[in-house]
């Protein structure tokens, strides 16, 4: 479908600058102008944080334009957000300064555009996030750091309020009174809302002025969405809490600027926020485009200015891929299970939807525990119920699952204890969010933990089957669940019952065989096959779901007469599927062993579209197909 | 050298308890019988944490006397350490009151004896603890699973004060106070100290009061050593907060109890306090036994009770190994380069002692950066320091350096940041304080990270030549660096220069080839080859320092001729040097490779003594050399 979308020229922000001498007007006038290019890429992009860009964006503006000394100077000083979802409002705010190149803008979540998180890869990003908590302490490091170099420059951070739920924020601020960290403010985008509802509703921040205030820090409070408040509450920072550091908690709407998108609108009762991180529907953008516009003009009105001139795009909307999701699939089945075993619990970091976790929340309401952006905290909750016989299910994005909670899974493990952890959005799809989000090291990071089997199915009905597993298994078990929408092939694949370290040929062919697991890599080896047919040449295709077992008389069975052997991995080449296929092979000490090739991931991933982003990794169809007959001919040639 | 200690037998607990009939002399008396045998277990097993053990001995006196229902039945109250540190201590009390065997007093870190943290598998322990911060969590999660079964019990966690620097506790506090958990009581066992010196210098709590408070906690304070005080602290607990949950600040005194080893006996101007985590020498240890002895004498005789009847042991104190050790030479080192070089900053979580680092805070005390117990965000912090150009190294004890700030390490990878992390206290030796401080988990946890390389030298020289790799490399390190004194056959083996992915032999021998890292491993592979020789066997020894990295090239040309081939890993077989060595001969493809073994750990680490453990896990000179043997026996027979 074509649409479109209109878009602020680079131009018209600086006739709006230099036409607005008032500063509170000029701040409200930038973030507007700032919030319709915001939406606009967001739209092209087809998805976007913008509930969070949008409350934000008074506070950028104000920095940017007011606050901050030479922001884009060598020893300027610096800003950047915490959290990172509000991305695209930054891009857009630098984009209308001349920081960032305006072709940019068009380019939001794709293969060298603008990625979905921050990257420093891009110019005024000076800090990769999107994996939360972390913002205070890499400040703290460059205000260390500006110290011995003796540059006296300011440290910005926005954090989210949500974000406050990580420990690692806590941690941080003691170091920052110990050093008299004068040099660094925090604000606290406290838009009251976090990825999925409430943040009271999820994990309440109590008296967040008397939590910093405890902890030794300067406490402001403002309107985070007026310039006048900002204006005030910055002046008074510098003035009240000079030689410490402070923070301003900014009181703010998410969604702020457009009725349509704005908190505040939303119906008494209702309880999920739509406008977290996807696009808006087409009318949802029309009719706040066009509040947006009205709102600029009048100021520009207001100060003898004409009305914003618009460029245009006519844009096709990317089309979203239909088929199962596996967490949803997973999330109702769990249910099901759940009815008849009262051991089961389900925890949740924030992420109830995304999770599929929505059913077991409504249906089983007091076996439901919401434990906030606070996976350390959640994972050890686990152990403890563990320890008083329930069956705890774990649940997180996979990327915030297998990393910041892997010492408390692993402490859980050292006491034998069951437990399921639930990762879903594994894998290097969707690849729009950025490397933040691409959980590409899950396998290495967990695998090693002694008790614990990594599963992988790779369809809707294999993802019943491991479930089955995990309730079964006297293991605990790391489900892996990516979570863009199953492709036909994959999901005709159907599912067998499980056994530990045993997979299934898919698809027979002849001497070459690939070995792969979930919906991603069999999509790709399933047509990679038909490639290769098309040329003539047979290959086999293996879903082997386990990532972290291996059969190895299964494995010598499968690959008997195997010329070639492919290890295709949604995962970074060290630690995953291939090296344990490899060693397995090599410890049986057969005679005669396939030629063996592993392919995954060798660089921190890309961001981009599915299509762009599997490609440029060398893990599409094309690819593979490619790769693997210039291997199989090299052999046939010899 | 021999040497005569005393303890008290369980049947003098059971005198003591009935014959003191108030409360307070009770459970002083307790306490102090308690430390007697704490004392004797320490002195005993050469090893373990005598001041908290002392400082918290009053709170669990008044705990399991008097405040805790039920303690040791099916349903009744639960109380556990945190830190997991005092875990002699309560060893010692739970034997004086029969709850666990009196000869276990005399097994403390000894394989199938107490583990020097706690762990489930000993009765009446009930969260593997040692590893900080995850208490609290813990706690919420038992008394959620209690709820959920109807059970109404009471949930008593200790934690230490240095440990609240830990942010899981931060996060912990809020969904205690969303479930309104009156059960839940935890006691800040605040002596000041820790691990290397005053809380307040490392990095000052503040007001601890007031950020429980605001955190929305019920906070009562009272002296932690004096009975009185503690009764009326739990007291009003239940009185002043029923319904939430609650921290009693029981302020004490590292050592408590016994003047010997009390921090307020410190001479003026000392910072070090001495009785952290090893055994006292022998003269400290008389005086405070005598000291103990006196303090409970008095209370019975007081109350009409015969003085204590001790039990006496002869017995042969562990020996010390002798060597250098890695970290301290690292230190030393580090600071001869950081000398010549600006860049290098040097970062510590508390630990500045056992990594190695006190040279470099004394001669560079403006490039050292004590971040106290927040790994997070002590590696967050390194990598703002390296986003403004600076050379961190980062340090902790491995086990606490490879996990919790796992994400962490992985977002500043993603920003292509150099940054060298330093993990001592590597490997499953020494095996005395248990599973939580054995690190052998980290190379698959971080050998993933993109731009990160893994190295582990194998005795002094290679120690300097490995930080000369970090320091000059483009990649990013993780030095992984054994802290027990090396051998001297492994410091015999010298140390050439570094390449990346290429060991050397240290040993020729024939067609049998065993390869390796780090002192413990090539230490007990060389004294195997040295048994096999005796057998008529030779065995070909290799020191592979790299653990992520391999040249395929050199690889193959070493192992050339070579019909068996054995990896031995100080870590789990998973995710190791053997997946990769083995990944790296298959996908080669050379038509003749050698029969392969991988040998590491399979299961959790045991606690005990070096020669206990190294031989538990097959991985004794004598249990590889046996190991080997019969392979090379088997392929020699076909």
């Amino acid at each position: 479908m074509n649409i479109s979308l209109a878009w602020l020229p680079a131009d018209e922000f600086t006739r709006i600058l230099n036409g607005i001498e008032d500063p509170h007007d000029r701040s409200r006038a930038f973030a507007d102008a700032s919030r319709i290019n915001t939406l606009y890429s967001i739209m092209r992009a087809g998805s976007g944080h913008l509930g969070s860009s949008f409350s934000a964006a008074d506070t950028v503006a104000w920095l940017l334009l007011h606050e901050m000394r030479s922001p884009f100077g060598p020893d300027g000083d610096i800003y950047f957000s915490s959290k990172g979802h509000d991305a695209p409002g930054l891009y857009a705010s630098l984009i209308g300064l001349g920081a960032l190149p305006e072709e940019k803008l068009h380019r939001l979540r794709r293969l060298g555009g603008l990625p979905g998180h921050p990257d420093v890869s891009i110019p005024h990003m000076h800090a990769n996030t999107g994996s939360l908590g972390m913002g205070i302490s890499r400040a703290k490091g460059m205000i260390l750091a500006d110290r011995l170099a003796g540059v006296n420059r300011r440290i910005y951070v926005l954090t989210g309020d949500g974000e406050l739920q990580e420990g690692q924020n806590w941690e941080a601020l003691a170091g920052a009174v110990h050093h008299a960290m004068g040099e660094l403010t925090v604000i606290v985008d406290h838009n009251k809302i976090q990825s999925d509802t409430w943040v009271a509703d999820v994990s309440d921040l109590g008296d967040l002025e008397a939590k910093f205030r405890a902890f030794g820090w300067g406490v402001l409070r403002c309107d985070g969405n007026s310039a006048r408040e900002l204006d005030t509450a910055f002046r008074l920072r510098h003035k009240e809490h000079s030689g410490m550091p402070a923070v301003i908690i900014a009181d703010t709407v998410k969604g702020a600027g457009a009725v349509t998108f704005a908190a505040t609108s939303m119906p008494a009762g209702e309880w999920r926020y739509r406008f977290h991180s996807g696009a808006p529907a087409t009318d949802d953008y029309v009719s706040a485009h066009q509040e947006l516009l009205a709102s600029l003009n009048s100021l520009l009105s207001r100060h003898g200015l004409a009305p914003a001139e618009l460029s245009v795009a006519d844009v096709a909307l990317p089309v979203k891929a239909t088929g199962p999701q596996l967490p949803q699939v997973y999330g109702r089945a769990l249910v099901e299970r759940a009815l008849s075993d009262d051991r089961i619990v389900a925890l949740d970091a924030d992420l109830v939807l995304d999770t599929g976790l929505i059913p077991f929340s409504e249906t089983l309401p007091k076996r439901f525990f919401e434990c906030g952006i606070a996976e350390q905290d959640m994972v050890s909750i686990a152990g403890g119920m563990a320890s008083r016989g329930l069956l705890p299910f774990v649940h997180s994005f996979s990327c915030f699952l297998h990393a910041r909670p892997n010492e408390q899974m692993y402490t859980n493990a050292s006491e034998h204890r069951k437990i399921v952890y639930v990762g879903s959005l594994a894998g290097l799809i969707p690849a729009a969010p950025g490397h933040s989000h691409q959980a590409v090291r899950d396998i290495s990071a967990l695998g090693a933990i002694p008790g614990l089997v990594v599963v992988e199915p790779a369809n809707s009905a294999a993802t019943e089957a491991a479930l089955d597993f995990c309730i079964a298994s006297e293991s605990s078990t790391y489900l892996r669940l990516v979570s863009t929408p199953v492709s036909a092939e994959a999901e005709a694949l159907g599912a067998e019952p499980l056994t530990v370290g045993r997979g299934r040929v898919v698809r027979s062919g002849g001497t070459a065989m690939a070995i792969g697991s979930g919906p991603i890599v069999l999509t790709q080896l399933m047509r990679a096959a038909r490639l290769l047919a098309a040329e003539g040449i047979e290959l086999t295709v293996v879903d082997l779901p386990w990532l972290n077992r291996i059969d190895s008389d299964w494995l010598a069975d499968v690959t008997a007469g195997t010329d070639e052997l492919f290890v295709v991995e949604n995962h970074y080449t060290h630690g995953g599927q291939a090296d344990l296929i490899a060693r397995t092979l090599l410890e049986r000490g057969s005679e005669k062993v396939p030629a063996f090739c592993g392919i995954g991931l060798t660089e921190v991933p890309k961001c981009g579209t599915e299509a762009e982003v599997l490609d440029a990794h060398g893990l599409s169809a094309e690819q593979l197909a490619k790769r693997f007959q210039a291997r199989i001919r090299l052999s046939t040639h010899h």
